[in-house]
């Protein structure tokens, strides 16, 4: 069984699926984020069956069937995120299951896994989506040809955002913290008309 | 003339330059800011001649001839920012230049120029820039399909983006604090698990 909808509503699915799952199956998921996933989840599944927390970092701010692709998973990574609970066998075998599409397999506690991805995900949604927010309607016309680039993640579904960023809250906070850090030290050196500070960043 | 360096070095070449200028050349360049640039040049080409700024919004990360491209400038947008002493035949005329080009011409004061690419190109660029140095090196592995996106305009020549960023220094850091303001904005809400100002965002 795979849960593959907006993170917030994995909990709702899978206690509703519950009672109709077969003795032993495994449930995974492929949503962006995993401690509070993996801790709601894996009571829900009970021996010998596991849930095993997953998420193939794929995709694109596209969503629905018309946004699928046959290649999509191949050269990408993969994160699972097996806990002490789980079998080791059934955690080996999700593995392989991911790798069979051609993805690289790194196991990793889930909040490990929270904390880099509130890093290189989460918090470069929060900034473009800021950027877009932050740019007057006046100069607009004038974006250049970065503009699409570095806003493109933005554009992503709202309601799914939203529920990542509030299940990771924590961490997307503390990584914006350390990024409003480097931006403030670099206002800092425009301010002061330092040109080396300015080059250096 | 063309000068199209970076722009630190636009007034040294075109002061060694100026005395071997025919009487009533036009110099035009086309360096991505504007206020300083005119008014470093505008004196050195004395009347019939003239200067008059020129930013054709094209163009990447990359640079050097190896870099061009015949399609560069169709369909984008230039700025040309004539000033009261530029005569107005000559302001049409660079103007009909760029349009021949395919361009969408815009006229407007230098340093309307300024404030508009301080908040589309340079805000964004410093903002790719801090992005890449707030990844901890850790979690770099698992940057997905976004990152190379968000961030590639993180990768322009760093002393050409040194002397654009001092030369609009102010502008920059105005463009930067109320983009911080946005941000404080969105981590408070992060920090108090308000959803709904989440997803605002």
């Amino acid at each position: 069984v795979v849960l593959a909808t907006p993170v917030g509503l994995f909990r709702g699915i899978l206690s509703l699926a519950a009672p109709a799952l077969a003795p032993g199956v495994v449930v995974i998921d492929v949503g962006s984020t995993k401690a509070r996933v993996v801790a709601d989840l894996e009571p829900l599944v009970p021996p010998p069956g596991a849930f095993v927390g997953c998420h193939p970092i794929a995709g694109s701010e596209r969503r629905g069937v018309s946004a699928a692709r046959a290649d999509l998973f191949g050269g990408a990574v993969c994160i699972i995120t097996p806990t002490a609970k789980t079998p080791p066998d059934v955690a080996a075998r999700v593995g392989q299951t991911w790798e069979a599409l051609g993805m690289a397999v790194h196991a990793m506690a889930p909040e490990v896994h929270d904390r880099f991805l509130a890093e290189v995900s989460h918090l470069p949604h929060v900034v473009a989506s800021a950027l877009v927010r932050a740019i007057g309607g006046e100069a607009e016309p004038f974006v250049g040809p970065g503009w699409a680039d570095t806003t493109r993640v933005a554009s992503g579904d709202a309601a799914l955002w939203r529920d990542i960023l509030m299940s990771t809250a924590a961490e997307v906070a503390a990584a914006l913290e350390r990024f409003q850090g480097t931006l403030a030290a670099f206002r800092s050196a425009l301010r002061q008309g330092d040109a080396a500070k300015v080059e250096l960043l």
